[in-house]
């Protein structure tokens, strides 16, 4: 097997590149660069490590890889042991180089909910200048929770915590110790008694067998008239037709989703003409701000320490749990 | 003269009513309400104090006024000695009634122009999915400078804080202290040593003589190229005919204007053209928020104790600074 470590990442700059040989020197391997998946295809066949933005054809033909270090947080089109000619192949992701951007972007959209912004885009794109009738709401005072207490929702909270909330509730399946950011921290499965006390629904979920429709009519139901949802996971994990009805009736006051099912979302599909839904064509984690580009090199190269060591990867994935 | 206290404000509710009275009545004071100014003309002559959205008119012709207790925080258009006929009429404003939605809507704004928005929504609007060419930007690790850190300006520092910039500097005339939201307070002498170290410039200042033209065509060239701008105090701190210029050569990557000059803004004002401009129609501190009425009505009260104890009036505005 030879020593080569080959990556694919679309924001490459000369330090980049140089900090990465660098640490491949150390440890005694040598780098091969793509610009893009395409032109990986048969030529990474041979490395042990890949590192970046891989399409699973790359993949599926490396028959010599022991790790694949990916560029994203969702990982979920990943974890298919017959993606992987080796079994044992290693996963790792980029989670924690996405909270910062998304919860930004999180904040942004709910402000954007709450103050009806688009509608009063609307007028002034129609030349208008007026206040709408009916009332706008705040953040100060409103009870929101986050569904998925991961770096997304963590940093998410944070930010909103700044914005004298009544409370913000963490809902998650594991147990490990939470930010102080949540007032509370709840278990998945007491997710139907946390819903109707939910003013703002935030969702930042990865994609496993668990989350899929876990916004299902029911639990949408379950949420108080003029509630908020936003969704920043994967689109899966929302009954997409119970939204549109949840939405165009009122009963939802608003919804924010930067994924959804399928992407792209073609031109004519029904999400789009949904009452009140603010859409993003899945930019919420967008790359090129310079520190999730730098945190995403940083935990690669602080995993390629770990693994030339034989210790065990810190942003390892299981791929049975899928995140 | 009457002891009468004449009240009109557009929010007014039962419950509102009943603690206005019953204070008045402690006072030895009978209310008239009016649901507008323009019934209020030529009824509320004989009242000693007014508290609410009044006109110029409605104060012009209270022949017996001695206290004005305006339900808006800008007060520029009552401060003309010419518009009371008792020289020594109390002026006092519902600054701090606003800072919390104000500050939604800066952060709002802020993060829309960062993240470029306005221009994902055309796309998606178009029937679009996809990821813009070029860069997003981030509050995290900007410099912001507030200029005016007053409510409003602190609100917003308060807020702008959790998402970790590189720092916040506030701008101001006075020298009292100052919240720690702020990392460093500057006089409004040395504005033009921080505009070139600024990223985020936002500007929530009375309209008074010093603060008219604030934002000259020259200070503008001494923010670095790519800075936003936004303004929530008065439309006519800014010059807007450079501001248009500094948009559309790229000079200023994005600006927001909640204020304007004039207001309305005409359909086809040049403004509406600008590159990257977010405009909304003076909607920032909507009034529909309950905390902003609550505090709204509760200042007034206070004052009022404070008024009959002949004590100073905590909100008391001076007219001769505007604020």
């Amino acid at each position: 097997m030879s020593r080569q470590i080959d990556v694919i990442i679309d924001f490459l700059t000369e330090d980049y590149r140089r900090r990465i040989d660098a640490a491949a020197d150390r440890h005694g391997y040598t780098t091969r660069y793509y610009p893009d998946s395409r032109s990986a295809v048969g030529n990474a066949d041979d490395c042990e490590i890949l590192f970046g933005h891989c399409s699973q054809r790359v993949i599926a033909s490396a028959r010599s890889l022991r790790w694949f270090c990916c560029c994203w947080a969702g990982v979920d089109r990943f974890c298919r042991d017959e993606l992987y000619q080796n079994p044992d192949c290693l996963l790792s992701n980029s989670s924690g180089a996405y909270g910062v951007t998304i919860a930004e972007h999180l904040v942004m959209c709910a402000l954007m909910l709450l103050r009806r912004q688009e509608e009063y885009g609307a007028l002034i794109r129609s030349g208008g200048w007026d206040t709408l009738p009916g009332n706008i709401r705040s953040l100060f005072g409103s009870r929101i929770t986050v569904l998925g207490t991961g770096d997304i929702g963590t940093q998410f909270a944070r930010r909103a915590r700044a914005f004298q909330p009544a409370r913000i509730v963490g809902v998650r399946r594991s147990d490990r110790p939470c930010d102080p950011a949540f007032d509370e921290v709840r278990r998945t499965a007491e997710l139907d008694a946390v819903l109707p006390e939910t003013d703002v629904l935030v969702m930042a979920l990865p994609n496993t067998p668990d989350t899929a429709g876990i916004l299902s009519r029911a639990r949408m139901a379950l949420l108080p008239e003029g509630a908020y949802v936003l969704n920043v996971g994967r689109g899966a994990a929302v009954d997409q037709d119970a939204l549109i009805d949840a939405l165009n009736s009122g009963h939802l006051a608003g919804a924010a989703l930067d994924v959804v099912t399928p992407e792209p979302l073609p031109a004519d599909h029904p999400l789009r003409a949904a009452k009140n839904l603010l859409l993003t064509p899945h930019v919420a984690g967008n790359t090129t701000l310079p520190y999730t580009q730098q945190r995403t090199v940083d935990m690669f190269l602080e995993d390629l320490d770990n693994y030339c060591a034989g210790r065990p990867l810190l942003h390892a994935v299981d791929r049975k749990r899928f995140y």
